[in-house]
């Protein structure tokens, strides 16, 4: 499997936001909806050996954990009130310390960066951050289908965070000389990944 | 400038369509909204030297062009749901053969793919179209920063379309490995710009 983490600084922590307004009530939940999309769809399917990780750090209950699952996720579609939708109705779950699954593929549960970031590292996964400064990932060698991503938001991520994910990061990498949105990032990893795999 | 062109064969040509609906009534108009914002968003900022150009070609009164022009544009947020105003206000307007500005950056005006690739054609621009079977992006060494991207959308392009677009085509390119949606497309295309301009 592969693996995204995208951290949601101002995404809410409750299933009390309205699909018409992703971006403001939300907390900016639009981007991780964007995500959703560029971890998952492929023109004529979708990439089953994904997870995405959305750490929601929003008002009034964080930090919670959403997963997609791509091996066993049903009832997405391409556009963001879709996977909105999906994230609002695993919202509405009462979530604990273990994942329950709200609707086929998608997981919540009551969990912050740290704890899944130390899950990844004990299960001996290579882990890579993004950030404008890191390796060009094109030059970067060693980079496997079975790795770890980790993006910010709008916020980027902060020192403290920054911190945790220096921790247990294999490598710094970066996607070009550009610096993009969270989402249009991932398209050029899973690019990436696709090339050294053919 | 870099222009990308989208068709949208179901996309519908009136402003009579809700925001809350992108994907059904409007005729799959949430991919021509995500092809948007893959065109125009940097992290901080926008692509001011890209424009895009929407061919609607859905009913009732098809066909007309929607051109988001980088260098001009205002009021456009990442989310779906803003481009999707921005496209619905630019029906609102009555298309004529001339461009109507609709609001700052967007225009609109009575055309087809046609005559698009005629105008294109004609300005001596490098036209290029995308498909699974062209020759790989990263190792065709002409691209230059003045270059037309013509790309279908769920549908694809239509044999007639396609008979056009040979027509003026300089080359046929492929973004890799895998089939992706346009606006994922686009992404990898900025990339591979960005870094030949860096």
């Amino acid at each position: 499997m592969k693996d995204f983490v995208i951290i949601g600084h101002k995404a809410m922590t409750s299933g009390d936001f309205s699909l018409n307004d992703l971006p403001g009530s939300a907390g900016r939940m639009d981007i991780l909806c964007r995500c959703v999309n560029s971890a998952l769809f492929l023109s004529h399917g979708m990439r089953r050996d994904v997870n995405v990780h959305l750490v929601l750090q929003g008002e009034p209950d964080p930090a919670k954990i959403v997963r997609f699952n791509g091996e066993k996720l049903k009832y997405l579609n391409p556009d963001e009130r879709s996977s909105g939708s999906l994230i609002k109705k695993a919202l509405e779950k009462d979530a604990i310390e273990y994942e329950i699954q709200s609707t086929p593929g998608v997981f919540i549960r009551r969990a912050g960066l740290e704890e899944l970031l130390k899950e990844f590292n004990e299960a001996g996964r290579d882990i890579y951050y993004l950030r404008e400064d890191g390796e060009d990932i094109r030059e970067y060698s060693e980079l496997n289908a079975d790795a770890v991503f980790v993006l910010g938001d709008h916020m980027g991520v902060t020192e403290e965070e920054e911190e945790m994910i220096d921790k247990v990061a294999k490598c710094t990498l970066n996607i070009g000389p550009i610096s993009l949105h969270s989402d249009h990032c991932m398209i050029i990893i899973h690019n990436e990944l696709d090339r050294k795999e053919a």
